[in-house]
């Protein structure tokens, strides 16, 4: 086992105050390690990282067709929301189309991730409900491909068949026997890989052939779904759609809670997974930057990328305190 | 130089999620280590847990006697409070008293720590002012001491007579010329030390004597205020105040930005000081606690510190996921 590497530093005046490590792996199309920091063996939980693996099942299946879903909606499947009105108005459609409502959601309710909508709800003294959850357009899928099949309303139960059918299609692409799973902040089952198996199914999806099998034609459609509509992924000043928009050529963003962050690079067949040992999504926010700069498909000056990485700390007066710098292993 | 040393693990299902390291190190009134884990010789910002080094020249000058300043104006000088009703009241009285209005902070506005008070803010649409500010009690404590001595206004600069009595004092009391300082969230300097001389400060204030000279004299006074009005400190559901009340004695805690925290033990003339290396909140608070049960001083059952420390992490829908556990070394 290796330990974990260091990832970023973030300093205040002439000293780095903390500093974060943690694993970040580059795989390859063959699945073979183009690069690696910290422990590639290392087993983790990609969290919401791990949103279009689960959404496999809802293309294969035929439902995600039977249903005509959108890009749009796909985006969402694959999406940590800001709960803004762009992403609840079309979770609520979408749900509404499936004769189903906001109870039928197994996600759990909680104020919208994005400041604006958050405090807008809170002056307006409304109750969030499950579709502000930054996962419910993840849970529509899910709602989708229960319905399609006719099983029943508990789907997140792990032995429920969509996440016996999630865990297969999880393993076959990760290109390992998950270990276990940890219950998610929305109450679906995370299943468990190591970094290396986390980066090769990025660099699956990166990959992928439209048309050469079901899995294949599922994993294009959904990192096209992402890249079309970044705002949707994640919402207007959040890392996953500015980077997405910044980058130079297409490539598809994920964040996860404690400190996970993906990157599908299609034009090279390249994946990327980052984990923060210590969960910070500063961290791996600022990791996944610097690798995407590394690889020459996002300028360092780009604003998006300043935002994260070497990004000015600023304090209440709105001095520079301080700055948040990748590690130069990374550079 | 050693590495920092495993503080406490986020737990989800079978997985150790996320783990933090860190430093920590107890001294006793000889300024000696009687345990530490990590590197005692790291170089630290101590961020707000060096605010009662900070408040040792508003009594030392004479400037709290002459204004007549209450344990409560003490304990609040020595404060990261929730910007509740209890802390801007008082704090807006004391201000009024010495004449002075919400203007003459230099700590910068934001919305209030509290939960509650910053929903209720939101709701009623008003602008948080500088007395919000978690640290407008400290600058309460410069402000006094500022016109006591008929210094300038511009008390947060570090070459401010206010800044060099406040470094004077930290140098003494640490044991160790300071290498520097950043500039703090609340845009005062806050002077870098070791784990090992912020250790032995906090065991300098354990272990001072009323009467013995002025400084010990300050010393007594601050950690006694602190002791006697938790609720000021910090504010409810805070660590520092929740953990306060919780000790069999009295202890003094305060918390600190970027994964901070002390701890003032006067009946056992020791002294605490915690940083976890990323600077997770989470992390020093399960620390501080798994520490004052080593101790003796915290039962690890009672709910202020079962809150912290072996903690359940909820969901939204309030299942259980996980939990943070401290690491075996410090149990």
């Amino acid at each position: 086992m290796t330990n974990p590497a260091p990832l970023c530093e973030i300093w205040r005046g002439p000293l780095a105050e903390s500093t974060h490590v943690g694993h970040a792996v580059i795989c390859d199309d063959t699945g073979q390690i183009v690069e690696a920091w910290g422990d590639p063996g290392k087993t983790i939980l990609p969290r919401s990282s791990a949103k279009m693996l689960q959404a496999l099942p809802l293309i294969e299946s035929g439902a995600a067709k039977a249903h005509g879903l959108s890009t749009e909606q796909l985006a969402l499947a694959c999406a940590s929301h800001n709960g803004a009105e762009i992403h609840t108005s079309r979770v609520t459609q979408w749900i509404t189309g499936l004769g189903l409502t906001d109870d039928d959601f197994r996600c759990g309710a909680h104020l919208p991730f994005g400041k604006e909508e958050s405090e807008a709800m809170i002056r307006s003294g409304a109750t969030p409900c499950q579709v502000h959850n930054n996962c419910s357009g993840k849970h529509a899928g899910f709602l989708t491909l229960t319905k399609h099949m006719g099983w029943g309303p508990e789907y997140v139960e792990p032995d429920h068949p969509l996440q016996k059918a999630a865990l297969e299609a999880f393993e076959e692409v990760t290109g390992e026997k998950s270990p276990g799973f940890g219950i998610d902040g929305c109450s679906a089952p995370n299943f468990a890989t190591t970094m290396h198996g986390m980066a090769r199914a990025m660099a699956r999806f990166a990959s992928a052939s439209e048309g050469a099998n079901a899995r294949q034609s599922a994993a294009v459609q959904l990192w096209q779904a992402m890249v079309k509509h970044p705002e949707l992924v994640a919402g207007e000043t959040r890392a996953c759609t500015e980077l997405m928009r910044a980058c130079s050529e297409p490539v598809a963003l994920k964040t996860g809670a404690e400190g996970f962050f993906i990157a599908i690079i299609p034009g090279r067949k390249l994946g990327i997974a980052v984990k923060a040992a210590d969960g910070a999504t500063r961290a791996a926010e600022c990791t996944i930057a610097a690798l995407l700069v590394r690889l020459g498909l996002l300028e360092a000056e780009h604003p998006a990328a300043l935002k994260v990485m070497n990004a000015p700390i600023k304090n209440w007066r709105g001095i520079e305190t301080g700055r948040i710098v990748p590690a130069a292993a990374l550079r």
